[in-house]
């Protein structure tokens, strides 16, 4: 039954909702798809909902193409299963918590690992079970600090999370393989323009990562691309790592005063000025920058490191907190930020601004109250054989052509520092440039993690009880319809793709004549005989410039005017994407509209 | 695509888990339609979930036939709203609470009147947009104290409830009316037997009300119903009100002492020794018992009222809860109990076992210290001229012959007494009889109780501002698979009717010979083909007995089973509803089934 818009519960808007940022959230909001409930949640008007349903329609279809099984679990879960992976501790302030009638302790899940693995581990128990993907289309929640954008960061939104449950890592892979197939069809369905990047597991624990960014400038999340096809988000990229250089003939090296070169610069003019360099000069990227981080594990602990980086380098605390995790005795989500007073107090070994490497390994220096070894990691550019400028532990005095592997060691190395554009892609594709996008899905080969905490296990081939892999997926439902406003919208409004448009035909009855009217319903009605979704604007009192700006606001792919031409015969057909307007025979309209299907 | 029963994710239970009570809760646990994830939260696994959305389906498509439009709220919703119409505390402990990470509260939405209302005065403006009917199908969250009986009282559940927008009260009745046909018709759909009953509107407001009724053992809902169609909730049922009786010859009333008769028994006796009848016997239908109740009212006092009740009738507390609102300054929901001592030394005019009516017009008894006028209730059948024996409000003295309207009056009438079996339907269609059922839809005509304190008003007719009356209707999706289940089942399994069967076909291959096999996924595919859904139990090494219990069990309304008949041509159709089989020859076996549906 066609939408009238006489009886249509639709108001649109003339101007930008103040509060809106974003054009896909004003135009949601001016067009009446939305209306804001609270901060970050929204409620869904009649032509919103139908927008949703069919973009959840896409991601179920192709969830079921892959044999994924649709389940559907409650939003308010008991805080047990959470304290058992730690994550009820974990996610801090950014999830909401509820105690029911009774004192007990309830949250309204941002995610469903704990319950999926728990479900699986309730049914099955055999490798025979597996492999087995199942999914659900659900309410999440997060309390977000900033909720921003509308629907792209809210805080009660709709997401599609799928988990798989395997025997062994090939199972694994092949799962994880066949959601990164469904979410590029699906994508591709919805119109939506997305590249897979490498990312880290993060929080979520595993192996292998990777999001789905659509390219938008309003887009959170950074990343880079090579012009060769690699694509990843900052915190993934990898650093391009240098062979080792053979330093048998190295010379010695030499400590020298360095009086007030606490930083960077200082130290390079003073290294130009103490010992020239046989051909052209000394550069930041000779010296090796020595920073102390201190890392807020999630048992409230503090614990610090130190990162040897090449002194052109600025680290960045995000990609620290991404990948210092494998250095850590605990898992979790950690906060990095430069170590403060109090901290470097504790450690009387720490000289500020002539910090160098060997610190942690000089046990002569060990022992003083309060002090203990620090972690010492480096940037994966220092490896065997470079030479540097660094700081002696001593204040004033920096050491000059210090071999890293004959003269220090470390004990790991990490990705820590700034990616900059024009850096090596690590598959030899070419040197990277930045961009920005929207994060629209996140695949992870979990692995064992919630497994493991969970104790899951099911009997293998031989019999004996093993823990089962897992991979966990997401979409977001409600953030792909946001993504989708912002990607197909001009200065009049939205412009829908035609697999999620609330309708085909936006059938538009401009005039008085009675016979415009009745026209306008007759092809209605046949529009909708044969199959096609149709808004019909039968508002009799409404100007016609009311009625087009209408139309293009609210964005269905054609426009049919029925109007003046109907003495001639004739209706205007628009298509709201290109503009392009043809009158066409009223006889031919059906089966114009029809072809362009 | 049919669901296979080697990959589908299920587990059928032989026993009964220990924590389920009723036979629905049971039988769904067991088929592996559901999971508990908490106490009265339900995980929907892949078969549960298909009953679910096609009984939301069917509600959908009747809720669109009658012109309602869907929209879909947050589940989380802000204080503000339920603040200005008292229900953020009227709920007290019912709902769940909680605050965000600045400290702003939210509930968990019990129901939307408050938003939905805010939603309209959002959007529309005149009477012009009105009639309004908008709906949603979303989850609902109550903390109840004692969830029970699986789904049929949970505490995270899906509804559809909906809200009409009308301008005057014959908008609102035909909106009413348009809800209850639509009601009507979605439970016959589903297959589900149920009696419009007239309910109270307690806490909700509003002129109109009806339970649609669903009759059944383990029902918490108490109702009469009469042979000639009458059906009201307890609390609903009206007396049949006796008519005046002239009084212009009544003798004069007479106080007598009657020591010792604190109660209706001994005044009985008293009464038929002291002054016997002059045909047959006092009988304590003739004695007026009045009963100080106190009410504990939304705003935390606690008042007092007397009503008084013929002596041969209980007072149902609950049917005082229901009616009492009438009768107060301020709205909302009372609790209500028996005067304690504490509030009866309030009223030093109360004598314990001796109270009769006119107490409180009595001017010479008020102003004793913390006195004040009590309210003064009867039941209907207290008419002008009827005649009693009762207290004289002085220890060991009661009052006989006291008329009614000449000796008392009364501040007002109220249904206050038990309804017993066997009483007349106040439409004169019989004798009332007692009935348990589940409330499986509620419809009300709330009028302009949330509109007036939300301030939704639009320009009517004549350009004046005016009040929109509203309505609210409700339906339990997910109790009503429960109550199907309920209703329909054997002690094999579960019965489901054909419109919300998770399949229409159950084929399953009995035996090891490939031949069977192949057939059973022959005859698969042409069913679906004919576009029936299937569930096709193709476990190569399940027993006979295991796959027909578990056919039984899931309860499927056909069930094709391809075994050892199939050397002879035949398959066996079986019908799980009569129990009736049949071999029909396999050629046929398609056309036999299609027939059928």
């Amino acid at each position: 039954m066609a939408l009238r818009l006489s009886t249509l519960f639709l108001r649109t808007l003339r101007e930008d909702p103040v509060d809106a940022e974003v054009d896909s959230h004003k135009l949601l909001l001016r067009a009446g798809y939305i209306r804001r409930a609270a901060p970050g949640i929204y409620t869904w008007l009649p032509l919103g909902l139908r927008v949703l349903r069919k973009v959840e329609a896409i991601v179920r279809e192709e969830m079921d193409a892959i044999g994924a099984q649709e389940v559907h679990f409650p939003a308010l879960l008991p805080k047990e299963p959470y304290e058992v992976t730690n994550r009820w501790v974990e996610y801090g302030d950014g999830i909401f918590r509820l105690q029911d009638r009774k004192g007990a302790d309830y949250l309204l899940a941002p995610t469903h690992e704990e319950m999926f693995t728990l479900l699986v581990k309730d049914l099955y128990s055999s490798y025979k079970d597996l492999p087995l993907s199942i999914y659900q289309i659900q309410n999440k929640y997060r309390d977000e600090a900033r909720p921003r954008a509308g629907l792209l960061r809210g805080r009660e939104f709709i997401m599609k999370d799928s988990y798989s449950f395997d025997i062994d890592d090939a199972g694994l892979d092949a799962s994880y393989m066949a959601h990164r197939g469904a979410y590029l069809r699906i994508f591709e369905r919805l119109g939506l323009d997305v590249i897979p990047v490498a990312a880290t597991a993060g929080a979520m624990g595993g192996s292998r990562s990777e999001e789905f960014l659509h390219p938008a400038s309003i887009g959170e999340d950074t990343f880079v691309r090579s012009a060769g096809g690699y694509a990843a988000n900052v915190e993934a990229v990898t650093t391009v790592v240098p062979e080792d250089i053979d330093f048998t003939n190295a010379p010695a090296a030499e400590v020298r005063d360095t009086p007030d070169t606490p930083t960077i610069d200082t130290l390079v003019a003073a290294a130009n000025e103490l010992a020239p360099r046989a051909e052209g000069s000394w550069t930041a990227a000779d010296t090796l920058k020595n920073v102390v981080l201190a890392i807020d594990l999630p048992t409230g602990e503090r614990q610090l490191v130190v990162i040897g980086v090449p002194g052109d380098r600025a680290v960045d605390l995000k990609r620290v907190e991404a990948n210092i995790g494998a250095h850590l005795a605990i898992g979790g989500e950690v906060g990095v930020e430069a170590a403060n007073d109090v901290d470097l107090k504790k450690h009387a070994e720490i000289v500020k601004g002539y910090l160098g490497p060997g610190l942690a390994l000089d046990a002569a220096l060990l022992g003083a109250e309060g002090s203990s070894k620090l972690l010492y990691l480096v940037d994966p550019r220092v490896v065997s054989g470079t030479t540097w400028i660094t700081g002696a532990n001593e204040a004033g005095k920096h050491v000059f052509g210090l071999v890293a592997g004959r003269d220090f060691g470390w004990d790991g190395t990490i990705e820590a520092v700034e990616v900059r554009e024009g850096d090596p892609a690590p598959d030899g594709s070419g040197p990277l440039e930045a961009a920005r996008g929207i994060e629209m899905g996140h695949i992870f080969a979990l692995g064992r993690k919630y497994s493991e905490a969970l104790d899951l296990k099911v009997l293998d081939r031989n019999g004996k009880l093993a823990v089962v892999t897992m991979g966990s997926y997401g979409i977001g439902i409600t953030r792909a319809v946001a993504a989708l406003a912002e990607s197909n919208h001009d200065d009049k409004g939205l412009i829908w793709p035609a697999n999620v448009a609330p309708a085909h035909v936006h059938v538009v009855a401009v005039g008085r004549g009675a016979e415009i009217f009745e026209a306008a319903a007759a092809l209605t009605a046949e529009l909708e005989t044969a199959g096609l979704e149709v808004i019909y604007d039968d508002r009799p009192k409404v100007s016609p410039g009311v009625k087009f700006g209408d139309a293009e606001l609210l964005g269905v792919p054609t426009i049919l005017a029925v109007g003046r031409g109907l003495v001639d015969g004739v209706v205007e057909i628009k298509d709201r994407t290109t503009g392009n307007a043809e009158n066409v025979p009223l006889a031919d309209a059906v089966k114009y509209i029809l072809d362009r299907q």
